[in-house]
């Protein structure tokens, strides 16, 4: 299968190298063309803009940072990204976008694509760039169900859980909801830790004690040892997470649904990034409650 | 074994039951007199006030409802209640507390205890009636390594997981965590699946596809079904964990521990309960935000 990979950033990279470990014919450009070589070394060929690498394929994934990134390398006249995919890929072709976007935006552009005969799926993951290097993602997807079984193959190569739910920006909306549901987990998390604490329990022994039922989640089993320990190394960037939620904020107006929760972590995330923990994992938020609660730095100990 | 069973209600009931199956000797006292009716056809004693009940034994258990009611019936001079547990308990004795009170009280009220030669072991329970009835609570301990030692075989029957966290206080500590940790989760998901919702998504499909990932919880397990059916049967009493927000946000007073999605959840639970949904699981908190949304009553469904 030759495909097109668009973005060698922390996840597109692993992906493109996961794609050429299966076997693919791989073509990966990237705007800071030097990013595109240790994938040539790996056995990729290159592309000096999106419109070259989508001209010899039929399947083009991309994964860029953002909204106007996806519509550069996508539609985009060329300025900075070259010549743009809708002016390469032919008819019949497929657009797989693993970028996190706006479902509004993803509409519009998947629209662009299938006016010239070309399909599009829109694929957010989840899972972080642990997950993007061992192939372990879980990927979200909205388009119709013939363009996922096209892209479903390719998809499988990169991710462990790949469902489709619904139409084009459907992937987006769930991504939406993933990054909306964690707020909440992350920050109550970070608030039972430190007041136990402080309250002057143990609280690797509460993580142990109450880990085995309601409260039971991936965050705690995972990240409820980085908030004890004062340590947050990646993971799930601050700064990506807060991108991703200002979608959901915009996306939650649009819509008119309350969600105080992940309006709350939002500006807790401004706060963080403003200190200069945008790039620290996540559970990070934990240094907020700390902060309040006058902890000193370091691991928590009653 | 014998023991003293104070409190027949939701929690205490079931519990006094699994003791007797399990060929305890046990005596029961309820205020409502008539609430010992059942325990008593299933082979127990009655005792008409808390005294006579710990005046036969060495193991008083008590599961009641709220700081006041603990005080009364294991320290206070009758009442309604009657003439309470520190009047017939004998030294070398042992106080085992399941209700969730505030770690505060808890700590004065072991030392009461202490003085007069009587050992204390708070061990408030997560997992609901229907935990209480199968045996299968999760159990939260404070007190002395040697009191949590002769506790432990009592707890073993009517929970499933018991753990000592740490001196007098700790197992009320750690009750406030869990349900402090609970808190971001339940509320982030009804945003997130509300949203999913609204934006066009099959909030069925977004569950399944995030659930096996950094979003997978107890919760989303077991309480989305809730959300999406806009039902919500017990369960976690709104109205107690409510009360038990009240215990945690003294804590963090007393601490000085900011627990912002705590406070905001427990704003949300009161206007619930207001509006007359104080008895429905915890789960409702999904109506909060469908309210917000405009999303009519009923199974969701984009």
């Amino acid at each position: 299968m030759k495909i097109a990979v668009l973005g060698m950033g922390t996840m597109g990279a692993p992906m493109a190298a996961n794609l050429l470990k299966a076997g693919c014919e791989v073509t990966v450009h990237n705007r800071t063309r030097e990013r595109e070589e240790p994938l040539a070394e790996a056995g990729a060929k290159r592309a000096a803009t999106p419109a070259e690498a989508a001209a010899g394929v039929y399947i083009v994934l991309s994964c860029v940072s953002d909204t106007p990134d996806v519509e550069a390398v996508l539609l985009g006249p060329g300025h900075g990204h070259g010549l743009s995919v809708i002016h390469g890929l032919r008819e019949g072709g497929l657009v797989i976008d693993c970028s996190s976007i706006a479902p509004a935006a993803t509409r519009r552009i998947a629209e662009a694509f299938r006016a010239k005969g070309i399909g599009y799926v829109d694929a957010p993951v989840s899972g972080g760039s642990e997950g993007a290097i061992k192939g372990t993602l879980t990927i979200m997807c909205g388009g119709s169900e013939e363009d996922f079984a096209r892209a479903e193959p390719v998809l499988q190569i990169i991710g462990a859980k790949v469902t489709r739910i619904g139409p084009v920006g459907c992937g987006q909306i769930a991504k939406v909801a993933n990054q909306v549901a964690i707020t909440g987990t992350f920050m109550a998390l970070a608030e039972a830790l430190t007041l136990a604490n402080q309250a002057g329990a143990d609280p690797e022994r509460v993580v142990e004690a109450i880990g085995g039922g309601v409260a039971g989640s991936w965050i705690l089993n995972n990240r409820a040892d980085r908030m004890l320990k004062d340590d947050y190394p990646l993971g799930f960037r601050t700064r990506l997470h807060r991108k991703d939620l200002g979608i959901a904020l915009e996306t939650a107006r649009e819509f008119q649904v309350p969600v105080p929760i992940a309006s709350l972590v939002a500006t807790i995330e401004d706060a963080l990034i403003a200190q200069g923990f945008g790039d620290e994992d996540m559970s990070n938020l934990a240094r907020f409650v700390r902060q309040g609660a006058g902890v000193p730095g370091g691991p928590m100990k009653s």
